[in-house]
């Protein structure tokens, strides 16, 4: 064990364990999570050789064997429970993806949502004994975010009662699909249903692809790899072209929308209940942000803490590069964020456990602003997330750039989210649209609940005139005036954007164009509103802490995060007349006095994330702080080291210099 | 012709070639530039297969491959000038780096400058014929920044008249210097010379590594690749363990320090010879920073141009995307950025060669002002380029995740400027030590004079207790009020950070305690410090230009850049006074107006860069806009694309089937 980082564990202030057990939801949680970390770490099966060293081919080939293995070990542990699949997963992953990813988030659950039973009879056995390996193909290469511009066509032929499936252009080509490239046999194909004449929009197909025997791919479907990406390298993320592929009927997921044998489409009843496995899927990736900025966070920290460089003092040894005030202040605000957003994406959980129990029960009034939030909160959480990892790589030099890090890997593998299922300024207009029907609402005069309660002109609507005069409140050193202040600026920010669209309505454009015309200041309201919504939940988080050393530390945490967005937004804080000019250099002060507070359990607060070294993959981030030692044992491995000499050597440079 | 691209063209309001023949220097220089690319775009042996689809190891014999070519094709035409040949390198290399690159940007010039009269003999033709390929072996394992802590040893043996080189422990290893893994056989070593029990601090040695003829490491050298990395695939860094190695007495650089050979120490003459290369390659980083985000804009304004998607209103077809104000605000300004380091980087270029030429006459007064300017810019513009080509990348939705999109490839292989020659927040420290220099000397009455005279006392040292009462002056549609605006921000940023190091040292900490309590405030200052230099440059540069169309739109991107800049750090034009709120909201205005009156000119904007596909090889950013047609063409060629089914399905997918 790295003495440095040994002494850094003995000054820490509070109790590692009790703090792991918070985030894991339990004690209980803890042990089982710690046992299925044991199932997947001492499997031999899951042993490879490190990605990095590998070819884009040999990946794909690496992650489908895990894939294959991890099927059959569930099945023979009998580990059933979601959370415990997601735990299992995510350890054999690591910062990768399963190659079979799809098939499980996509595949089986629409399966399951939109089946009618005769199709759950049929399809449910094919895909959960894997002889159906599918996959879901909405993204064209012409069309993302807006579903309604797919082109991709179902036509139905009552003659023979199929669906011919076409890809009609270039554009319409599906591109993207995890999995579609080379492991799946069958996809759940989103196309334009046409039939009598009508085309009557986006209906959900079950495709066969290739042949269940021998995966040779059928007639009509040209399908294969997309090519090498930023990230993602072991998934075969496709596309799909269809060149009058015949399905039959009952091919269409009927559980809702119909078409009769005869052609007549029968509509569906409501259109609402497809909300639930995005909004699902979006709280998943809050937590995700949460789980990619800590490990960035555990390994730039780490080696922080056993990195020594340049000098502070002259004569002394180099100090622990922690030491620097710089190298706090880069790290110390996103290992915040980290527990921050781990903290929110519990809490989305939660939320959406309980809604859904309301759905099921038929009480949809929340499903709303549950669907708003999480659009905003996936942006807000995974822009800030993936520039945080690259600020944790950076910290950690030239030796961030070695793929040995990880932090290349946690980077490209985590960015993505920034983009799919709903890119993020799409997603933060989305929530910008609820905030704007809240504000109009609460300005007619009704009474608001929930999240956007703040919108209430009762409650802190300001008027603009006051703005300047206002008594300033915010006491910097109290969090619970911090919320307050934050809810403000959301409140301000928000009606800000209103009064830009009115602004742009008074120049007689249309709704439409006012709307566009302002989207700048739109983003920004949902970005404070969601900053707003970190920062309470945050807050509301440390009422359920009873340790004293564990509360004591996460409330230092908590200030610096909102002391912090204070300072990177202080323009707004300023020009909201929520803060004055002295009050800020006090922010930029007390923000100082934190960093030097935290320096002491930096490492134990890293520790508690409770990632073992075998699930982190870093040589930087190792837990008994060896690292020069192990990134030369790695690099010896590299495979440019297999020979003493190139081959390019005798290739070209000697010829060379025989011509000169 | 993509029709969308050909109209953004028709629309244009100034003449795209003029504004190239500006970005090159003049019509003459951008002649000599095409007639290079065409030398190398048509020459047959610099084609290569997609280097995204190879494998590391081909990758780099690849880059070997086209470096042993290059240099015979350079003797071939005869081309010296090191300016054109920085051109033939940059057209072939794309957004990659040289397998040789270091042999010419630090093995050779170092031979020139450090080498006595007899070296040079012996050294320079070895190396120009690449008999002896070198390179430069500084950064060891555990040490960076801080060159006083580097641990090889080079001991002199008075008996043989040897030193005896070697890396005593495991930090000492030296690590990452380009080419040392595999293609030189010699590196210039630094190491601490210790003579007669004495130790005298770095030197620089000449070591030979590898036999000439078989290229096969000589005893008691154990060298290799350090591993993959983020970016740099095609570039063997490398690692060093020295073991007893003897290289004769004349192997040190004698050219300033000497050994005799009885072991005597002569010192050199002056320390600051050394300044000269550092100051020019952080120049050449400030010009990669504008030609990175420069072809990272061409590819996202193209492809924004060409992409349509969703609806602003209803019923209307899918707009290009570059219509929505989001994507221009995420564009545009970057767009400006681009411009704006280009500009800056000539300038930095002219100074270095005017001042380099004053040091050859022996005039180094500039030289320090020169060095300090030249760290922070490095920093300031890496780091913003660096975060531009990622907001460029995500304004491209999923492809821009594709590797045919280039925009990965540019990103990781810029990105490392942000560590390498400097790390930035180094570099930022090193500009704010010559700024809190200057301020003293102000402050005890010395006339500054130079980029830093704003901050003579009777410039506009401002008073703490005036700033809120000061009279606003600032003209927001004014760009040398803005100027001016940005020099007071920048005044008032060093001053407190000044009196955040006076602050310290009243509670008795020490000088180097109270520097780096006030780390952050000194990256605060040096960063409005830079932002000042680049607006006034940009400004400045605009009073060259006559054509009145591009007078017009540089102008309106310069006031873009300036105003984008203060939104963006409002909180410090509200703090200092210089803005007040009523102020910010015209600037939020002036900004939405700038961006809808440059969204005809995006494209011929992005086209006066003058990139060929050639060179940018991005599928997104073709000149003729036909995007998805070639995507597919790309992806079909996915090395995972060459058998229809992978091997993994028989090896674990159809065995997996069988067992459930």
């Amino acid at each position: 064990m790295n003495p440095d980082i040994t002494r850094e564990r003995e000054n820490a202030t509070f109790d590692v364990e009790k703090l792991t057990h918070i985030l894991d939801g339990g004690i209980e949680k803890t042990k089982r999570r710690r046992e299925i970390e044991s199932l997947v770490i001492s499997d031999p099966d899951f042993q490879s050789e490190d990605l990095n060293f590998l070819s884009r081919s040999e990946r794909y080939d690496a992650a489908v064997k895990k894939s294959a293995h991890m099927i059959l070990k569930l099945r023979e542990y009998g580990i059933s429970d979601p959370e415990e699949i997601y735990c299992y997963k995510s350890v054999f992953r690591r910062h990768h993806h399963e190659a079979l990813g799809l098939h499980f988030v996509m595949f089986l659950p629409t399966l399951y949502t939109q089946c009618n039973k005769q199709q759950l009879k049929k399809w449910v056995p094919l895909a959960e004994s894997f002889k159906a390996l599918g996959t879901y193909a909405q993204t064209e290469l012409g069309h993302g975010t807006h579903l309604r511009g797919l082109e991709t066509t179902a036509t139905y032929d009552p003659a023979t009662q199929e669906f011919v499936m076409n890809s009609p252009t270039i554009t319409s080509i599906k591109w993207w699909p995890g999995g579609l490239g080379k492991t799946s046999n069958h996809a759940i194909v989103l196309a334009q249903l046409h039939t009598q004449g009508k085309c009557h929009g986006l209906q959900a197909f079950i495709v066969p692809l290739r042949s269940m025997n021998t995966h040779i791919p059928l007639p009509g479907v040209v399908v294969g790899d997309i090519g090498p990406k930023f990230g993602f390298d072991e998934v075969d993320n496709g596309y799909l072209k269809l060149e009058n592929v015949r399905i039959p009927r009952d091919h269409m997921l009927m559980k809702y929308a119909k078409v009769e044998a005869d052609g007549t489409y029968v509509k569906p009843p409501s259109a609402k209940l497809t909300y639930g496995t995005m909004v699902f899927i979006r709280s998943m990736i809050v937590g995700e942000a949460g789980h990619a900025l800590a490990k960035s966070c555990t390994i730039a920290i780490r080696y922080s803490s056993v990195r020594h460089q340049s000098e502070i003092r002259p004569g002394e040894p180099e100090p622990q590069i922690m030491d620097y005030q710089t190298q706090q202040y880069k790290l110390f605000p996103l290992l915040a964020t980290a527990y921050a957003y781990k903290f929110v994406g519990q809490y989305m959980n939660q939320v959406y456990l309980r809604i859904t129990g309301d759905i099921s029960q038929g009480d949809f009034s929340e499903l709303p602003e549950l669907h708003a939030m999480s659009a905003g909160l996936k942006a807000f959480t995974t822009w800030t997330a993936s520039a945080g990892i690259e600020v944790c790589r950076m910290a950690c030099g030239g030796h961030g750039y070695s793929r040995c890090s990880a932090l290349p890997d946690i980077y490209v593998n985590f960015v993505p989210t920034c983009t799919y299922e709903g890119e993020n300024t799409v997603m933060m207009l989305q929530t910008a649209r609820f905030l704007i029907k809240s504000y109009r609402q609460a300005s007619a005069g009704h009474q608001l609940s929930g999240i956007v309660s703040y919108l209430n002109e009762s409650e802190c609507r300001l008027q603009p005139q006051s703005v300047s005069s206002r008594p300033t409140v915010v006491n910097v050193n109290d969090l619970a005036s911090l919320v307050e202040a934050y809810k403000l600026r959301a409140a301000k920010l928000v009606e800000m954007a209103a009064k830009s669209i009115q602004q742009e309505l008074q120049k007689r454009v249309s709704q439409e164009d006012a709307w566009n015309n302002s989207a700048i200041d739109l983003v920004r309201a949902s970005d404070a509103h969601c900053h707003y919504v970190v920062v309470k939940l945050f807050a509301a988080k440390l009422g359920e802490i009873g340790d004293t050393g564990v509360h004591s530390v996460l409330s230092t945490l908590a200030l610096l995060y909102a002391l912090q967005g204070i300072q990177q937004h202080s323009g707004d804080f300023l020009q909201t007349g929520l803060l004055s000019v002295p009050q800020l250099s006090q922010v930029s002060q007390r923000l100082k006095e934190l960093l030097a507070q935290l320096r002491p359990n930096a490492v134990a607060l890293v520790d508690a994330f409770d990632y073992r070294d075998e699930m982190l993959n870093s040589v930087l981030g190792r837990y008994d702080g060896n690292v020069y030692e192990h990134m030369f044992e790695w690099a010896r491995r590299s495979p440019l080291n297999k020979t003493e000499v190139h081959e390019s050597y005798h290739k070209y440079l000697k010829p060379l210099q025989a011509k000169l």
